[in-house]
């Protein structure tokens, strides 16, 4: 069975690795070889980091034989936030009922 | 090494049938049998689903004896989105400059 879309990026995000890349790649394009410097991990560990990323659609590699850029592509996050948002209005709601509680016990304390 | 919270959130999230599942506990507790019903596997597969989203703490299980009811916890869900939103900026930019492309071609077609 081949992975959904949604499935294939999110399991791409359970890495701090990962995360961490692609904040760095959200500042711009990079080399492997950048994106390595920050890590304590080898160019190897890299690249297949960046093959999962790439695979979710979450990267892009340009083709120039040397200087291999990495550039960020945010629509597979953007499908992300669009099924995470969906559930804001749960947390919202609970926040909401934990300010009601809070300002409960302060009239008490009064 | 031990999985940072996020990397745990964004890993249970990596499967339909977990989705699903929380789509469902969004609307209301429900028990691991009205749980399994709308999906072609076995309880013990759901059950075993229930756990990673219990270990990510997106959901929590009562200690009724018999009806166990699972609810949906949003914190998790939450904290997701507010790393996936960090780069909302990125997405929206893009879909800007696409709608200047499209608008530029409109004018050359006029």
């Amino acid at each position: 069975m081949r992975a959904d879309p949604l499935s294939v990026t999110f399991a791409a995000l359970a890495d701090p690795t990962r995360r961490a890349i692609l904040a760095r790649l959200a500042r711009g394009v990079a080399t492997v070889k950048e994106l390595a410097e920050p890590f304590d991990i080898t160019p190897p560990a890299v690249t297949k980091h960046l093959k999962v990323l790439q695979r979710a659609g979450l990267i892009a590699q340009g083709r120039e034989k040397q200087w291999r850029p990495c550039r960020l592509q945010p629509q597979p996050l953007k499908d992300a936030a669009d099924w995470v948002e969906t559930y804001r209005q749960l947390w919202e709601q609970r926040l909401d009922r934990l300010e009601d509680y809070l300002r409960e016990l302060r009239n008490k304390e009064k």
